[in-house]
């Protein structure tokens, strides 16, 4: 079966379209400026070059999918004779809340249900919404299943995903923690099981997922049971331009001191801080380790330091939560191509008894990160770089629900 | 020589005097309702026994003090026959801000620095000065030593005391971690270390100051280099009535959700959250275990849950960023009273090879906590409770200032 990943923003719509028989990908291409008015950008890749690219007004999501479809299935430059060769499409759907703890096939209640989470996901609900309705519009009578960030994550105990605040809120407001990446953690903690040649439910580890967002998962015996995202996507270590957590007064004195609202200073939280607001710099990792280690600027080493410093703490507390762990698992664009960082980290956790190969950690060649075993010799815990592949993970989903109509 | 401590709030006045031939409390009382109209009420205690009380109007601290020094110098009830007897007096006060790395003399430099502290400590910081001020216009010529909450942790690394907000923050509004307690951390890591048989210097340890407001602290050789407390003592783990840390989204949510303002907010956070807000039922550690473990309350079991949770893994971020620990030592009514707390935080820690001494532990006397080494046979690192005390630690500061004076 060819199965169509669809992941839809406000303004944009990215999409792959994989050959379920081997999960190659036959093209994947970006819709862009959906709805902001002038000219909007469509395009498909095959095999990683460009085959389709048109500027033109796309006025809304159903114009974006016309132009996917009309994409995939040009004549000339398509990767399919027919839409109805592609037999299922899967949407990356943000926010599922406490209601969905696994994938599911879309019905009008999910579609209720996800707009029911719309508070708990205000920017992306509503447009991974647009894009399903989209896809039915243009593609009617095709199964669509929805995979969602937070499902993996839904298997947490209350001590991990309860907050301080008043039980009330968690009654009447679902203010609780959620935890997104969750499709990465999953993926990434099976694949990690099973190169190690364990099942998942014979195996603690901590999946460290690392990129311009990241999070951290507990995973314990092939569940989660804690993560360091929260209520939404900011909390955490530092990230690109998020804050990552912080005492919550840092928001109330800031707020006060600048006159300004709790929503401006969530937004410099969420787009402003981070890497990019410490250094001055840039929220490309690449960036802050080349002035911290070739230019030696200061502000992007201080960056650096408090992010290998938060990683290496998150790390510790979920050893302590889960007491003890089989493995700690790299992966996202900085896990899996920032060898030093993985070197720093590692080596601040050597009184546990936990090592990195360093010579092999040091022969990763960045942007070609391949499953590997960097555990040095002797150490307690594996270390692993596993490289995540979130669309092959909602198209196996996908085939699996879609399989069983 | 006599020492008075005196901890001013806004409308209570807490004092004590030591004697420092033997470290012994001579006298101790309170002065509340200060300011509030209609009868204040003051008291002194000897020997744990109320010998002054009096019911009255007190419309300022400085009334407060004369009430104090009357009972001090009573001729019957008394403690001293002359002011003049009192050589010095220590004044806690909360926040120094990054100026005030120990305790100092109090002059008019210091005066102003406490005034200019007291953006960051809104609440504290004018009610400390009131105090100072009231016993300097009562004890003209007396020295005076203010000793800081924050003070022991200005030696924090940029890396643990900077949060993830732009920069400029830092720079112009001095936003950073400050910890507090740090007069209990100093205490009790360097009674620890001599408990041991060690110097500060040769040690690395984690101080658990849990009480009605908690905070842990990463001592390495004598110095501070991490704590959960923040740029206010709402950071952390959950406590009595604060939540504790969270994704800051979290305000934003119920903020909107609820149309209230952010100070509001943040008001429930520090007075109607933690274990109070969790449970539904008490601020009291004693009632929340009790209501756990006899009464079966799935609530208060959510709290105790929650925090036995969030202490191990905070442990376990220590020991992951000082990369090892030579002792955990527990501190504060919580800590050196809640046995069953030591037993399930440090039975979380068994992988690390981290170990309680499960007899001795039930054996410690709820009330009557002595410095005494739990440590299992066998356990990497010691388990140790030191019951802290701030007043003679004031006491000394004091003492050694002015006698180089």
């Amino acid at each position: 079966m060819k199965i169509l990943i669809v992941n839809a923003g406000s303004s944009s719509l990215k999409y792959q379209l994989i050959d379920m028989a081997d999960e190659s990908t036959l093209a994947k291409g970006l819709v862009e400026r959906i709805g902001m008015g002038g000219d909007g950008h469509a395009n498909m890749k095959v095999d990683d070059q460009v085959v389709c690219d048109v500027v033109e007004p796309i006025p809304d999501h159903v114009k974006a999918c016309h132009l996917m479809l009309g994409f995939l299935t040009d004549p000339e430059k398509g990767v399919v004779k027919d839409m109805k060769e592609i037999g299922a499409v899967g949407h990356r759907v943000l926010h599922g809340g406490s209601k969905f703890t696994e994938s599911v096939v879309i019905d009008d209640t999910v579609l209720d249900a996800i707009a029911e989470n719309i508070p708990l996901g205000p920017l992306h609900n509503p447009a991974n919404l647009m894009g399903i309705k989209a896809c039915q519009e243009v593609m009617p009578g095709t199964p669509m299943v929805a995979v969602f960030d937070t499902a993996f994550h839904q298997t947490m105990p209350p001590k991990a995903y309860m907050y301080g605040v008043p039980y009330e809120y968690y009654e009447r407001l679902h203010v609780r923690r959620y935890g997104f990446h969750g499709t990465s953690h999953r993926f990434v903690s099976r694949h990690a099981a099973e190169f190690m040649g364990k099942k998942p439910e014979e195996v603690k580890m901590i999946t460290c997922h690392l990129g311009n967002g990241s999070s951290l998962a507990a995973v314990a015996y092939g569940k989660c049971v804690d993560t360091s995202m929260g209520i939404t996507p900011l909390e955490g270590m530092i990230m690109g331009t998020r804050s990552g957590v912080m005492d919550p007064a840092v928001i109330q004195y800031i707020c006060n001191n600048d006159h300004i609202s709790v929503d401006e200073m969530l937004n410099i939280c969420n787009k402003k801080s981070g890497l990019l607001g410490i250094s001055g710099l840039s929220n490309d990792m690449r960036d802050i380790e080349k002035a911290t280690f070739v230019d030696n600027n200061p502000r992007a080493r201080l960056a650096w330091d408090m992010l290998i410093y938060e990683i290496t703490k998150y790390i510790g507390s979920y050893i302590a939560g889960m007491n003890g762990t089989d493995a700690i698992v790299f992966t996202g664009g900085i896990g899996e191509n920032t060898n030093r960082l993985r070197e720093q980290v590692i080596d601040g956790l050597s009184w546990m008894g936990i090592a990195i190969d360093h010579e092999k950690n040091a022969a990763m060649r960045p942007g070609h990160a391949e499953d590997t075993d960097l555990t040095a010799e002797g150490s307690r815990v594996k270390i692993l770089v596993i490289p995540t592949n979130e669309e092959i993970a909602i198209a196996r989903d996908t085939l699996e629900l879609v399989t069983k109509l």
